[in-house]
């Protein structure tokens, strides 16, 4: 039909998964599917049908719905992945990441039964490895598996600037490139407030903390919680990956995409410039960098690297 | 300043408390206060810096801070209260009105203290004796202290019908009186689906089953949680009436108000139609009421007496 | 490809038509191709660019075309037709139907060869002969070719009630029935403020003064602009129902529908409550209509079929 | 009272200041008054009205209201100029410089009268011209009388660019300095596409003729149209920069400000980049020029001071 509207499913219903869910809503990009674990499917049917009923007070319209079960997410146009496990205490990071790999390939099973045609955005960290895992489990086209994170570290870059220079979030860009975290390489000389670059307008020693700060954002959070980890600004950078595919925008949003040669690298997942669109990413874009840019993003990607060692 | 930004402080930084302050700043409906006590301050702090975070993305201006100082909530043109306990198991029903009652007499000194102009809105339950604890202890003229209820109430009641006839949440509009829960009085017969009455699109039997699911709607979610209970659909109550009083809208929403010989009754916060706007509670409407539904306001009304006896 | 932008074409370019092309552009609902006749195109092509301009400050990503070529309108999803001439002094009223009905075969022939899946609205007077006329060249079916007035009728008669009541629009809801104008058959008893019958809150005087107010409700503006007709609240309750359609909403919103038996009457386009969604006019809602109701839904029908009359 | 609703009045209720009241009102920035002289007050008042009954549909609260009586316009917070002639065949610039100007005094001299405490933008052409002269003649400090030119001028060339690269418009950033129109003063260098410099992904010369037909863009609309001059952009550029003012967002706008010792200039308004604020102008930002950039501005700047030399 014509008209057929759009089903989004976020695998993983905890903070991240039901934030998404809920902006998803909130801007009538779709229908959508919230999906748990068996044992979590009550708490992904509560937090559901709870969001749903925030729908004709804030005036939208948007079925949603919780399950554990992969049938209702048949068809589903577009997949958000938030599953996975934090580290704890005491578990090795290689623990980490086979765990989460585990996952991964278990919910790409689903995918690819029910949503063959399906893009996929991916936020389980290790990201780079773990849309790298997503993407050779699936056999979807490169394309069509999409890792979230440059979005997310270039909003808290932009907080901080807007913070700092006490003006609107609006006019600010930050721009980053690399792995999440410690591995994010800014590009500072690419970034302004109001199109004025930012070197121009904060001193080098303060726009380096800030830069450190950026780093750190998700630990900073995760401090400050006490008990778990960031989730409105993950979930809004996603959702804003979802909207730009879902209504065709062609937006350049940093994403971990494939690399086949580009920055020189190959057979690797790297948060790069790209546009995406209705096609996922429709277009990785090169941009020239110098040479201390150079070392940082190899250096990412020798992290990304050594995280995809330890997939099994 | 002719176009001071307005300021709202939303005391309780649980998931209620976030949410709304979320909804609010995405609404860029002032700026954002997240209080907490003082063991909670990190999480609060924590929470706003996340979801300032988000603003870049999403595209809001509007500073989210938290704090466990109300010191930061000075000249708030707005607060809306959403801390106390949950009824835990074991505890008697008494021990949750006077330990909320406590909580209510604490945080409105603050309130009078540092924003004496403010109009304030209260979730906090038991929710009729709470608003109407604040009253007492803050001073502030009836229309400036309102309870939160009916809005989500009915939220519910529309989704429920939403689902049930396939149609649009926008085109549902239901009607609720009196108290929260199980002392909710809807009425049917105020309730349509596009200038529709409903009873002439459902059958009798189903419409009972959902006033039945409507009022045990907060049961819903808190037995699907499994751990907590709703805050999505809450959050977006307050937020709507808040939008109604901040934006002077003049919106017919059912506010917990307090009575003085409306209704036939005198000196009791109750669930009835208002109009929000500027003011606060603009004016209470008084419509209609058959016998079956005065018998049930008069219910709702005792069992809200009940409560109120309890308070120290 | 899954994540395809809707196609709206807007035919005629005048002040409904392009303030229905920039609110569609507005809400991100789709492509838009605004279309004249050859004569207009240059201004067509002119109000096209300069609602695109205001996309990067307003923040929406939409192609906004003009043209007089209706290749450009291939596999729209929807057309709203807006063309026509207005009735000018000395013109019969035969006159004004059969230029109009010529300008519809000739539009509609160009939407069956370029756009033969399209959902079409109609908004050209007279709308009720106009939608037939439109619906008989197209051979699609019914719930595919739909006019409109009835979303405006209540818009004026809920902006009036509104205003007499000093009460937010958001909470004022109106029905009407039958034709545009002096046809209307508002149904008051069907018509609230926050679910309260209006019969209860407006003196019966004053409640008349109203509808008859709103069925002069497109007299008034003509009288005031002194050149031209509305085209604000028109274009606004065209794309309201594009949008309802667009992203299957399944709203309850009065249509100038086919009538086949519904209402006791058949062969005729005529205004009811309809369900509009992704199928166009899913549904036809029959209310219970009382003496009164039947008679003026009759007599607007008398008059729509006159007018079909003079049809060739 | 803390939640007083905003009021802007409009003066001049041709496209341009119609089309701003209904964006106005659609943002629910505040009540609009749509101002006109007498002879025109009728339409004046039919566009108000029709934009009035767009609300319930689109779902805004907003009085809007026609008049001829500046009384109506009493207590404005912010006041925006679209009235004044355009240059007709056969007038000449004086001509065209002196009858805007007794229009800007008069109009100025009511909101002096009626709206002391108001923010004023003026779009008025020649602009530059006839801010000053609504400078001096209200007497008003300069970070309250504020000229639109340049988010028009950059509107454009972000659209041009955006097509260019069939990229969305969201994320094309585009900086000009100057007059506008001719005397624009684009500075390319500053202007990006997700943050990378457009000179890097635009050959030159198809780029300089982005840059010619972004200066020539007024006329590109008036070529087209035929018969009057754009509306729907200078329109969203005005919102846009009332809504910066009205909800205090601080962000960086080029700006028509009044210049004391900036850009080496003194006693001129000329487009700068600015902050915008409550409190009007907050700050005009002074970026370094190249040489080049400098006798583009200078140059700007003599045009602006031929035309304040006509100035009575």
């Amino acid at each position: 039909m014509t008209f057929k509207r759009k089903k989004v499913s976020v695998i993983g219903s905890g903070f991240t998964g039901a934030t998404a869910a809920f902006l998803l809503a909130q801007k009538e990009l779709g229908d959508v599917v919230l999906v748990d674990i068996p044992e979590m499917e009550d708490p992904a049917k509560g937090k559901a049908l709870d969001m749903a009923e925030a729908g004709p007070v804030i005036g939208f319209d948007a079925n949603v719905t919780g399950t554990a079960d992969y049938k209702d997410t048949k068809d589903s146009d577009l997949i958000i992945i938030t599953a996975g496990i934090a580290r704890k205490p005491g578990m090795s990071r290689d623990d980490l990441v086979q765990t989460n790999q585990k996952i991964m390939k278990s919910v790409t099973a689903e995918i690819v039964k029910y949503s063959p045609h399906s893009t996929i955005l991916v936020l389980t960290n290790p990201v780079d490895a773990m849309t790298y895992t997503v993407f050779k489990e699936s056999g979807f086209p490169k394309e069509r598996v999409i890792g979230q994170s440059g979005v997310l570290d270039s909003a808290r870059f932009r907080t901080f600037i807007a913070q700092e220079l006490n003006l609107s979030v609006k006019d600010i860009s930050g721009f980053v490139l690399g792995g999440h975290g410690d591995d994010m390489v800014p590009l500072v000389r690419y970034s302004y407030a109001g199109g004025i670059p930012l070197e121009t307008l904060i001193a080098k020693e303060k726009l380096d903390a800030i830069v450190e700060r950026t780093r750190k954002g998700g630990a900073e959070i995760v401090n400050l919680l006490g008990n778990g980890s960031a989730y409105y600004a993950p979930a809004a950078s996603l959702v804003e990956m979802a909207e730009a595919i879902i209504k065709d925008q062609r937006r350049i949003m940093p994403s971990i995409a494939y690399l086949e040669g580009e920055y020189g690298m190959d057979g690797i997942y790297l948060g790069v410039p790209t546009i995406l669109g209705a096609g996922g990413i429709e277009k990785i874009i090169e941009i020239t960098l110098n040479e201390e840019e150079k070392a940082l993003l190899n250096h990412s990607a020798e992290s990304v690297r050594a995280v995809m060692k330890v997939l099994t």
